[in-house]
């Protein structure tokens, strides 16, 4: 089942009035935009690029605009400062002919098919609390499968393989320009933009199987809800100061606020950056706060027919449906 | 520092008797070749994929033969059956103005930014026993991440964040088609071909440090030399029953055979495509047999000025200069 589309203006609507730039926060884009890849209802195979206009008023499609833009976001990244240009002037200029209804459009995964799907584990002071554990000294690194990603409002799988599939509501990021042995201090500048993802996980496979190491329990297909938009770094105010909500069935389950995070954006770049390359598109997942369903008493865990809604404020809301 | 090119030329050599299809080994493709990737020598961002005539007669430009063929072998695996009765008759025709000699060559690794590098921890019975490990009941996988790949006679960087890079020699199969939940008689269908790989690893990242998560360990950028030619299915005679060593300045470090392999090609595949979607192009490292640094008395590491030379039976040999 998918969810009302006429949902995702109500969204774009409540962050729009901060889609000014804002001084001081200049990631690779100093412009404040929400850049989205979307299909046209009825075109499902056609990815397109497209800028979020705000307040219900459709997406700009980046390639009618302008027809030597790319289809892709991953494309549209690697052309550097061109392409952001060009994605900014769209949305000043916006042409009729360009914006497409928000009912004619379905939204997929800001970024599909990336390098590195690159997770930090335990990076929220008040999750490591919830599970008496200590505060790592440095991240903890692990990764999913870019085949696990799918759109912001497309359905979560489960898989008979696992009867502990559980939510982690995250703070996404998303690499801009390609860099290594990046330095803390320059770090927002390889930053693009910010997203919502669930690191969705089956705790039998990351916990107790797989000679416990956490790649399969998270990394099924399906496992990496991502979107709705990629926030471009100056539209958000502080992203180390952001609540930070999962709802399941409605329900509040986690709610906390990025300032728990124990290792930012700036530290993890720099840190990851260490040992790999980072390419445009590159999306990490920065960690989630408690109220997981493994560590509740007794351990609560999703079954078919929930809806998972996660929010973070000025970035976004996605919601997927169990199947 | 480069090896000289003109020892390709001898490793195609050795193998090229074996070159003709071997009946019942029928994997995506029923021919037998050696599909490379490969630049001309000055034009180094060119990725062109090439068929190794063996005889060190030179490699035959796909592109060059049929400008309808792709450019990198990804997209040749992507087109399935059309793209391999290419290469086919590309071999059998031989046309000499498509054909490019082993000195104008430099070999790439047979796939780059495959969508997953798909690893196998603890595979090897006797790599067992040498460090007291229960053989595992279940296949233990991690990943790489493709920034890793390079070149089968590429440099392995040794990062200063190391002290402890150690060698493993693997053997390495390619996915030619897509396929989720695949049964273990049909799995060798969906294999391409194989190739060999050093599984480059260090070892105080993968053991001692990332909360025990071998990620990081595993994917500094160069950990992961392929090639030097992804041999298809046909074109080996038992990929589990191949003489597999490793030799560091030309000592044989390891030396060991593919029948120790616990999980072979058939059940990786069976078990992994539980979890996620392969793919055309996805990498599989199968797992690596005794005589690693890490487990010697004392232990011993890479060093600035090593060479690292890979060898499988019928598949082939890839040398990696560390520095």
């Amino acid at each position: 089942m998918r969810l009302p589309i006429h949902s995702l203006s109500l969204i774009s609507r409540s962050f729009s009035d901060r889609l000014s730039a804002i001084p001081g926060r200049r990631g690779v884009c100093g412009a404040a935009m929400r850049l989205v890849q979307f299909c046209r209802q009825g075109d499902e195979g056609g990815v397109r690029v497209g800028v979020d206009r705000g307040e219900g008023l459709g997406v700009i499609d980046l390639k009618a605009f302008d027809p030597s833009m790319p289809m892709t976001m991953r494309e549209l990244l690697e052309m550097g400062a061109k392409g952001m240009q060009c994605a900014q002037r769209a949305l000043e200029v916006s042409p009729t002919q360009c914006v497409v209804p928000f009912a004619e459009v379905r939204l997929l995964s800001p970024v599909l098919a990336p390098e590195k799907v690159v997770c930090v584990g335990m990076n929220y002071r008040d999750h490591c609390l919830e599970q008496n554990a200590p505060i790592p000294k440095e991240p903890i690194i692990f990764s999913k499968f870019p085949s696990a990603i799918t759109g912001p409002f497309d359905d979560i799988t489960l898989p008979d393989e696992s009867q502990e599939v559980d939510w982690e509501v995250e703070l996404a990021f998303v690499i801009g320009r390609k860099g290594k042995h990046i330095k803390e201090e320059d770090a927002m500048s390889y930053v693009a933009g910010f997203t919502v993802a669930n690191d969705v996980s089956a705790r039998d496979w990351q916990m107790k199987r797989n000679g416990k190491q956490w790649l399969l329990g998270k990394t099924f297909d399906s496992f990496c809800p991502l979107g709705p938009a990629l926030v471009t770094t100056s539209a958000v105010m502080d992203p180390h100061n952001l609540g930070i909500r999962c709802l399941v069935n409605g329900v509040a389950v986690q709610n906390s606020n990025t300032n728990q995070l124990i290792f930012k954006t700036e530290q993890v770049v720099a840190w990851v950056s260490q040992f790999v390359t980072l390419s445009p598109g590159d999306v990490f997942l920065t960690g989630t706060p408690p109220g997981v369903g493994v560590f509740r008493n007794p351990p609560v865990f999703l079954k078919k027919g929930d809806v998972v809604e996660c929010q973070i404020d000025q970035v976004g809301v996605i919601r997927n449906n169990v199947v």
